[in-house]
């Protein structure tokens, strides 16, 4: 199955759908096997210390598998988040650009997982890794 | 064993330490059972549609589960967030205030962890439950 | 709205549908507010050291979910489990009954979710939570 | 940093420690990248439909994050799981054996987290995820 959008027109439609954060995010690739997505780093994503906070990580997730999602499915916004586990490993680099690689691991009827890494850019080592559910909302 | 701090303390420090969200957040009551904390809603913690976003849902429970750990410990900011889990039940109503009902189910040497739901005030259905465990490094 | 199962009906039914497993447990409780149901721990549960084993106390936790999910839904057994969070907190007591205190958190007409707090009977302190998602097939 | 065991060394530990279900699983590969194991799936496994149960999922997960643990640790089998995630995705095939691929995200003085993906020997989609995390007891 072909993918419904290529990189730039889901980060234009991400634009569309989603204005408030959109402008946060960068889709850096978009293919058959996943997304790199980017959190352009800014002050008020920061906690003391010059690290980056949990919200911005969970933004980065949630936005990362919700493209995912899109990709797939093309222009239907209305999938919702019910699920998400994180486990946080290492201290985010706050000067530098957070990266999520993310997959979908299904995509069914109802339900979509979508599997994410968080990495500083540059250090291969993940500082965060999470899952996601989205709920597909039966078609009318 | 006592708590470190009143509501009224935990506030104060929480201000000192947090600086950056503590004035998104009030105390509503804390005491042996257990802590109520509200996020102030404000329009940047907004989605279309009018819900209150993903992020800021996380941001209220992490720093739920972080004051329960503060209330406990006393003035040892330093317990970093390792794991979370979210279920995300309904929507919440966005020009409402959003209250957490944490409580520690356990804390350890090395391990806290703290059990939290979410509600839109008002209504007595959960709109997201959340557990997080912080690790709490060891004394130096 | 009304239960579909008192607690004897619960277990009959369980009993019918579940057989491999249901002999395992024990329902001792079950109202509006929640169930209490209890693993009869016997030597196949146990760790060294005379603990209970991870993969039993999963076992508990998700059929107390889903004995929650017949007792709304009555006899629909095909609810599967999507999702499942857990924290172990404390070593259970090996030769004691364990025992879920569960309690469904929202029932919508795709998932229902579960909270389920273990006990070692008679210890107040939980050994461990979990959240369970159930998925429930649309109707034929 | 070299491994502490080898397949068949790991395979001959956990048989020490682990007697009890030691016999259920195989290594089939342990090197740097990360592990395959097997379990070879028995009647006691299974539930209705010829679908293999919860519990033995969870079982294979977690001795797979314990394997690999060990397999850095070397023999400290002290380590226990402090929490776990789960998303089932798929209906696993009864008859089939069950391979968990595994690898380690993080391994910290106090905390180690591993990513475990479980199919269905033959098919590339995978039946679930999990995510462990083991605490390290600190040194004595």
């Amino acid at each position: 199955m072909g993918l419904a959008f290529d990189a730039a027109g889901l980060g234009a439609y991400l634009q569309e759908v989603f204005a408030e954060v959109a402008n946060d995010f960068v889709i850096d690739r978009l293919d058959e096997d996943g997304i790199t997505m980017r959190l352009l780093v800014d002050e008020r994503h920061l906690r003391p210390g010059g690290t980056i906070s949990g919200p911005s990580m969970f933004g980065l997730a949630d936005v990362t598998v919700y493209a995912l999602v899109l990709s797939q499915l093309g222009r239907k916004a209305l999938a919702v988040t019910t699920n998400a586990s994180f486990d946080f490993m290492r201290k985010p680099v706050g000067g530098t650009p957070l990266v999520a690689e993310g997959k979908l691991l299904k995509l069914g009827r109802q339900l979509a997982v979508g599997d994410v890494l968080l990495f500083s850019e540059g250090d291969p080592r993940p500082v965060a890794r999470s899952t996601m559910t989205y709920a597909i909302p039966p078609e009318r």
